[in-house]
C-alpha cells in the first residue's frame, strides 16, 4: 500500500502502515546516511522486535548498535537521555549516524529528542509499536523529556525521516495500552472528522477486540488527519494546537497523580470529557454531542472521570501548561463533533465546573 | 551605525555593534513577544551589567527575571541547564517568553540551548560581553552543552533574534580572555580574508592594548565574515566547516587538559598552529605563510604550542570530534592565507607530525 506523506517541504516524510513492515529492509534503506545506526528501545519491546529490526538494518550493510532505556514514562528524564548520548559517543557515532526509535511514545519522544540534540541533530526513524505511538506521537516531530515541574517541558521539534507503523506489533500490546491508544483515535474524530467519529461509534467494539482491519483503518485515518494538521502548522503556532484537545486537563491529571499512574491516553480520555463539558458551558457544543463523546470514551473502556485532586490543584498544574500564553489559560473546545476551536477568554468558573463535572 | 544582518530567510537577524548599546531599549523592543523575559547570566558578569539590561527591558514595560549559572566552562552541563529550566518553570514562563543571554560564550551556548529546548523552543537575544563571544560564538546559532566524552556534544542550531555586541563591555575583560578572543579574530583572517590578516599583523598590538577603534573594527569585520559563511550554510553541511579551522586540534587540547584549564581561544590558537603545520605537510600552504600565522598568534600573547599530551591521546580525542564523518578524520587546511579547504584524505603520519611540531 502507498505510504502516507507528511508534507513539510524539505522535511517531508512517509508513514508506512501495514502488518509485518517492521523488518522490511526496503523501508530503511533510503534513509541510511553512510554512518552507523543506533536503535533505541526498552526492555519490554526489545525481546519482541529488536532482533528483527537489527537484522533488517544489517541486511542493508550498515553497522548497527542498540541502547535500551527504562520502560515507562519515568524514562523521559535527563539520566536516560544521557545514557543514550553516552552509548552513541562510546560507539563513536558521528553526525552522519541514524537513530531508530523502536517502541512506544516514550521511546519515540526520548529517542527523537536524543536525535534532535546529539551533535546538534542527527536524522531518525520512528518505529512505533503501540497504538498510541502509531496514531499520535510518532507523527509530527514533537520530541521531549519531562521536568519535575511539568510533562514534555524540555524538547524540540525534530521531524523523523520516516515512520514505520507495523500494526502486527499491536498483537503484543497489553489491553490497557491498546485502550489508551484508542483515546487519541477518538480525539482525531472529535476535532477533525465527524464521519470518522461516527465510524468509531460503530466500530469501537472491534477496535477493543483487536480486529486487524478495523485497527488498520483507525491508524491510517488518524495519521491522515494528524499529518494534514502538522503539514499546515509544523511548530504549533496556530492550527496544530487543536491536537491538544483534552490535553491541558490530561496533563494535569498525569502530573497530579504522579507520572506513570495514569497512562497518557487514559488521562487524555478523562481530559476530553472535561473539555467537552467546558465546550457545553462555553455554549459551543450541545449536551447531546458532549454525551456522545463521553459515551464513546466509556465504551472504549477508558476513564470518563479525572484523577481525584482538589480543583485548585488542577488549576495550578494547568497554568504551567505550554499552551498557556502570557499566563492566560487557553483551551481547545469542540464546536460540534469534528470541529475544534481555541478559546482564551473563558471564565474560570466554567473551568472549575467542568473539572468538577468529571470527577469521581 | 547600521547593524550587520545575518541573512537566513525568515530566521535573519541583526547584529548591533558599538559602545554603550547594552541598555538601549530600542534594540530589545522589536523582539519582545508579549510574555516574560528571562535574563541568563553568571556571577562575574551580573554585578557589572545585569542591572542596566534589566532596567532597559523593564523600560519596555515587560516583566523580567534573571537566573545565574556558574562562571566558566563547567557551567555547560546538564545541572546548570536544569537550573535555568527550573527558574523558568517556577516563574511560569510560557512559550511566548524571551530569553536574553548576557555574558560570554558559555552563557551564550548554555542560554541558547536552554532557549532551543525550553517548551520545544523560545526566542532569545545574545548580549555577548567577551571578545570571543562577540566575534564568534554569539553569531551563527550554534548552542550546546558539553558531555564528559566531548565538548559541545549535546546541542541545537537555534538562531537568536538579535545580537547586541557592546564593545564597551570589553573594558572589564581580563587580559587573558581578551587575547583568547583575538584568536578567533585571527582565525577569520586566516580562512577568509588575507587583507584582514595583513591588517591584524599591523594592528595586533593595538588590539592587545585595548584600542577602542581597533577592537571595534576587528569585531565588525569578524562578524561580517562569519555572518557571510553562516548565511550560506546554516547547519554546517559544507562551507561552514571552515570556521572550525584549528578547532579539531583545539578541542583535543581542551578535553585532554581538562575543560577549564585552557581557554577555548587559547586552545584554538595552538590548534591553528597545528593545522597550519598540517597544511604545509599536505602541500597546500607555504612554510613562510605558516610562519606568519604562528608569529601573529605569538604576538597576540597566545600559545603556539599545544597541551603536553601523548600524540595517541590527541588522536583518540580527535576521533570523536563532530567533524569526523564515518569515523574518518577530516581537517580544515589553509590553501594560502585567507583561503581554507576541507580534506578527509590525509595520511595519519602528517597529522602526528603536525601535532609533534607544535608540542612543547
Amino acid at each position: 500500500m502507498q505510504p502516507l506523506r507528511v508534507a513539510l517541504g524539505e522535511r517531508s516524510y512517509p508513514i508506512h502502515i501495514g502488518a509485518g513492515l517492521l523488518d522490511d529492509p526496503a523501508l530503511y534503506a533510503p534513509h541510511l546516511t553512510g554512518g552507523k545506526v543506533a536503535i533505541v528501545s526498552n526492555p519490554t519491546v526489545a525481546p519482541l522486535y529488536l532482533a528483527r529490526v537489527l537484522a533488517a538494518l544489517e541486511g542493508c550493510g550498515t553497522r548497527v548498535m542498540s541502547v535500551l532505556v527504562e520502560d515507562g514514562e519515568q524514562a523521559k528524564r535527563w539520566e536516560s537521555l544521557d545514557r543514550v548520548f553516552d552509548a552513541l559517543l562510546e560507539a563513536r557515532c558521528g553526525r552522519d549516524s541514524l537513530l531508530v526509535a523502536l517502541g512506544g511514545g516514550v521511546v519515540g519522544d526520548l529517542g527523537g529528542f536524543a536525535a534532535a540534540t546529539y551533535q546538534r541533530g542527527i536524522p531518525f526513524i520512528q518505529v512505533p509499536t503501540t497504538l498510541l505511538a502509531q496514531v499520535d506521537s510518532s507523527v509530527g516531530g514533537k520530541t521531549a523529556i519531562n521536568h519535575v515541574r511539568g510533562k514534555n517541558m524540555i524538547g524540540a521539534f525534530h521531524q523523523p525521516r520516516a515512520v514505520i507503523a507495523d500494526v502486527a506489533t499491536l498483537d503484543t500490546l497489553p489491553d490497557r495500552e491498546l485502550r489508551a491508544g484508542i483515546a487519541e483515535v477518538i480525539k482525531h474524530g472529535c476535532i477533525l472528522d465527524a464521519d470518522f467519529f461516527a465510524w468509531l461509534e460503530g466500530n469501537v467494539d472491534k477496535l477493543v477486540g483487536r480486529d486487524r482491519a478495523a485497527l488498520a483503518h483507525a491508524v491510517r485515518r488518524s495519521c491522515e488527519l494528524k499529518a494534514r494538521v502538522v503539514g499546515e502548522d509544523e511548530r504549533e503556532s496556530g492550527l496544530r494546537a487543536i491536537l491538544n484537545f483534552g490535553h491541558t486537563f490530561g496533563h494535569a491529571i498525569e502530573a497530579g497523580a504522579g507520572y506513570g499512574e495514569w497512562l497518557h491516553g487514559e488521562a487524555v480520555a478523562a481530559g476530553m470529557v472535561m473539555a467537552s463539558e467546558l465546550s457545553v458551558r462555553a455554549g459551543t457544543l450541545s449536551r447531546a454531542d458532549a454525551d456522545r463523546v463521553t459515551r464513546l470514551i466509556g465504551r472504549a473502556g477508558l476513564p470518563v472521570r479525572g484523577a481525584t485532586l482538589a480543583i485548585e490543584r488542577y488549576l495550578e498544574l494547568m497554568q504551567v501548561d505550554k499552551k498557556a500564553a502570557a499566563g492566560k489559560m487557553r483551551f481547545i473546545l469542540l464546536s460540534g463533533l469534528g470541529r475544534a476551536l481555541l478559546r482564551g477568554d473563558l471564565e474560570e468558573r466554567f473551568v472549575r465546573d467542568s473539572i468538577a463535572a468529571a470527577l469521581t
